[in-house]
């Protein structure tokens, strides 16, 4: 905490002013109390970011899955479980947001029933119906189309293959301002690692960064943020 | 860790010469290498019994599902991921065991098809077909059975209703010695939690314990793990 401190006086204040939104670790969509679909994501990619936004000046909302991470000091923290409590909290916190960073690990799909009581063993097979989740960054673009204030919107692609490809789509199919692309197949890189080695994919430019701490990854998405602003000319 | 070195010394070594096999965590069945069925454990009660048992001069054996959790001092830790290599684990580890703590939050089902890639979006509803897990410690009390040294068998019981009954069911059917069962849908008890309201059920005795840390939820259960074996004359 003291060299959080320290580093925090010590860093450049480029984002001061600006209200930047996080979304971080994974959603878990439930079967019934005790089962849930969800991921690996442990929420160290997000909070970094929230962390290093924060040292850098911004206001930041940290909207988290269950993750057993520290809350980040001096940055404001909304715990929610699934994907639709994700986009609720969004829509909530992030409406007057400069920046808006979905770092979360979004199921893609939930149970279309949820049971109150935990299922007793049955024998033999079972069949259960998977309805899409919302599309929380999507449903978000979509709520800011057209403002003239529109806040830099950031997504993340973890694939296993065509990562470049499939990251170009997401930008294009959402309208972001940036995608962080990396394969999570890799060992060192992606769900439950300290490091990451990604791809920031922009409409008119891409980047491939080394691999590096989750922590030099979050500024470097700062920078990338800071950059976009500047050309918007905010 | 100094801490923990100084309860060591002072603590008793009534479990001295005894090899104890805990499991603890979650297990996770995989959809697809970024999807999972799983639970909320954390891991702590069982990494609570493998602290308190090494502390009481055991020689420790902690099979563990993905957890946030540091690895408990002295204790052979063994990562698994899913229900059937906890089970694998089990027999590999636990044949020459003399009590066996199942305090894993193994799953009951897994998906009957695991995919190599991420599945991409689809739109409108999925079917996936579940089918039974191995039951691990019923497995490995089948394969202990008649022994003439058979281990104590230790099970755990989370529920979200008719707590007692459900423990004695499991009891009975697994033919364990003890069943630790708890409410999950109490606030400060079960997943997640440092604390633990349970109920011991053995055949002969049934002992409600008051809310107290996993800690000492842990040593409870040595106590009654070290009567169960005096009982037998062992």
């Amino acid at each position: 905490e003291i060299l959080e401190a320290i580093r925090r006086l010590l860093s450049p204040k480029d984002l001061q002013g600006l209200k930047i939104v996080v979304t971080a670790g994974p959603t878990r969509e439930h079967l019934d109390p005790v089962r849930f679909l969800s991921n690996p994501s442990t929420g160290r990619m997000g909070y970094a970011v929230a962390e290093a936004a924060r040292r850098r000046g911004a206001e930041v909302v940290l909207l988290t899955g269950p993750t057993e991470l520290p809350p980040p000091e001096g940055v404001k923290l909304v715990r929610i479980v699934s994907a639709e409590e994700l986009l609720h909290a969004a829509l909530e916190h992030a409406n007057d947001a400069d920046v808006f960073v979905a770092a979360a690990a979004v199921a893609d799909q939930r149970p279309a029933v949820r049971l109150d009581q935990k299922a007793k063993k049955q024998a033999g097979e079972e069949s259960v119906v998977l309805e899409r989740t919302p599309d929380v960054l999507k449903t978000f673009s979509e709520r800011v189309e057209g403002r003239k204030q529109r806040p830099i919107l950031v997504g993340f692609a973890a694939e296993t293959e065509k990562v470049e490809e499939h990251a170009r789509g997401k930008l294009a199919a959402k309208r972001l301002d940036l995608v962080v692309a990396n394969d999570v197949g890799e060992a060192e890189s992606g769900f439950g690692t300290t490091t990451n080695r990604v791809v920031l994919v922009a409409p008119d430019k891409v980047e491939r960064l080394p691999l590096m701490p989750k922590t030099a990854v979050a500024d470097a998405i700062l920078d990338r943020v800071a950059a976009l602003r500047a050309a918007r000319g905010a």
